[in-house]
């Protein structure tokens, strides 16, 4: 079985769930906090995961939903320390994830999460964290391998904290977990891992290893993205597409672009991520093809473009394809909102790490065309 | 400037050198002991990285020459005792950096460095070692962000040591270091590169990132090796071969396969390790090319070859264009030898990676082909 190490120890294939019994004795959890959701219960993935821990009963917190926010996190938190727990086990999509890395700091470090934000210096605040094991059940956000969580806080505004340190201990990615997953969901999902390499590899950030494993990325979804979402029980297409999910997190170092930038402002609307992100995405390669000519042709050539077609026109294609929305206006926007969404977007750090500067008005015309 | 992160931070560019003090502050570390041999010395390299670690003065120990031996570790331990260390700087090529990491081991878990080797359990013995800072002058091990380390044992024999925690806290990558390498000496370190990125994508270990990784240092070698040995001033040449030696180093979690297997036994005999692998690879790359023909296609496509030539005879033009001996005879082994060395290749580790399963008389048909 494939073990990949990069900052995580990363157990790779069908059938790895069966590893977690004894990664959780090399971390030496004894005591878990498995947190989960509804969903990932009432799928049978959850029963899955506790017979892998066995012999270990892990204290179950099962209400995540949506994005994780600073109640949630009070809540595992009194689960903690009402069970005397040593480690964190996230089974999920990228809120588990998120949430899991929040436990792990807060229950080492104490204090609320600001104290970690990284925009106040929060970063150099954190030390060595609990341990934890992070089991994607999507392949998407590629959280697994990630070093941010995003928090929701009391007031509604979003708390970001980043470190090294709360990189996941141990992945353990088995694609037969995603089998479950709506095609609706492994779509909006999969154009979110496709977009990572995409935005990863225009960007103005300098790191060879990060592109070609971003450009990997790209060719894995464009390949695999179809027949996962149309066949959900293609267990090869399963296969690619977590391992695609799994190097859009890893190339994210390369940093990301516009669309990711204007998704962030959309995001606090309570829509979804991914299914934004297909939106958008056609728009901004648009705006920044002049800007990367050389990455765009790398694109050109993963996805096997004809000479005729634009990466913008094939990703808009691909959207359509598998089912997914193609306007703003269709989830729940309206028009009045753009001019702010575009305003707040530019203060948004993926801003600057775009291939090409923009103006806020750029923003809002990108925004317009995308409505 | 590129901050690349996977398990090391690595400032990677021209002028990257000028990191080194901020990076010995970032660690703690106040009293460096620094590593290095006289070659380095002598090319005026040494001086430029004291410059860079002011206003702190390094304890400086530059007698290592050739492979590390545990003799040299010894007094290396006792400089950093005399003087009360707490960090090691390595300024050189693979067995500078190798002792580096010996030391690192060895100054904070005490014993001696077979109570640490791979093969007797030792890496479970390695907890945190002291940090130590590699900075490679030439493009070819990736030694800079290996997790191994190779003692030559007081008898002969080689110890190996293997662990993650070992790896370099930071890594500073600064191309113009290796401005001053020989043609001979970059055509050989560079071949090394060339052959981890191949070698890799040839192995039999399932790694997609890795492989990723391997491409990109394979058509990078490809283009920038005989630039850099033509043209030792040529910096985009010098840029590219280092960035390709760090891909070649990051991919190794992929492994390696027959050519190195080779090489083991062939290096105890102190031959130079590159450029007993330029001999050696096209031999492997004809021996391999059935079973791994996937691999053989990307490789084709990667260094643009026609489709009437093979990797092999690409490699083996390649060599011979660069400078570097084609036979085994040139290097001083006699043909009695050889069948020794088929044995003893066998029982390295990297056989079982090698896409082909050799037998003993392969490897010496291998041999004789090269001889």
């Amino acid at each position: 079985m494939p073990l990949i190490e990069y900052v995580s120890r990363i157990h790779f294939d069908f059938g790895a769930i069966n590893q977690l019994s004894a990664e959780l004795e090399l971390l030496a959890i004894t005591r878990p906090l498995l947190v989960t959701d509804k969903g990932i219960a009432s799928a049978g993935i959850l029963d899955r995961v506790l017979e892998s821990a066995s012999p270990l009963i892990p204290v179950v917190h099962d209400r995540t939903a949506g994005d994780p926010t600073e109640e949630l996190l009070q809540e595992c938190l009194e689960s903690w320390k009402a069970h005397d727990c040593n480690g964190v086990i996230a089974a999920g999509g990228g809120s588990v994830l998120d949430l899991a890395k929040a436990i792990s700091l807060l229950a080492s470090h104490g204090g609320s999460i600001q104290d970690y934000e990284v925009n106040s210096g929060g970063s150099s605040r954190i030390g060595r964290v609990h341990p934890h094991i992070a089991i994607p059940t999507a392949a998407g956000t590629g959280a697994e391998v990630g070093r941010a969580c995003v928090m929701t806080l009391k007031g509604g505004s979003k708390c970001v904290c980043v470190s090294l340190k709360m990189v996941a201990n141990t992945v353990i990615c088995d694609p037969e977990l995603t089998q479950s997953l709506s095609p609706r969901m492994t779509a909006a999902t999969g154009i979110d891992a496709l977009s990572h390499g995409i935005e990863a590899l225009v960007s103005n950030v300098i790191n060879p290893p990060a592109a070609a494993i971003a450009a990997d990325c790209v060719s894995r979804c464009a390949r695999w993205l179809p027949h996962a979402t149309h066949d959900g029980s293609d267990l090869r297409a399963r296969w690619n597409m977590m391992m695609a999910a799994l190097e859009g997190g890893l190339c994210l170092q390369k940093s990301l672009g516009s669309a990711h930038a204007l998704a962030t402002p959309l995001g606090e609307l309570g829509i979804h991520h991914g299914t934004l992100i297909g939106v958008l995405l056609p728009h901004v390669l648009r705006y920044n093809r002049e800007a990367a000519p050389d990455a765009f042709e790398s694109i050109g050539q993963l996805v096997s473009l004809p000479a005729s077609a634009t990466a913008a026109d094939w990703v808009e294609q691909l959207v359509s394809d598998i089912g997914l929305p193609g306007r703003l206006s269709e989830l729940g926007i309206s028009q009045g909102q753009l001019q702010a969404i575009a305003k707040r977007a530019m203060g948004v750090h993926l801003t600057a790490t775009n291939p090409r500067r923009p103006q806020p008005e750029d923003y809002l015309k990108i925004l317009e065309k995308a409505w």
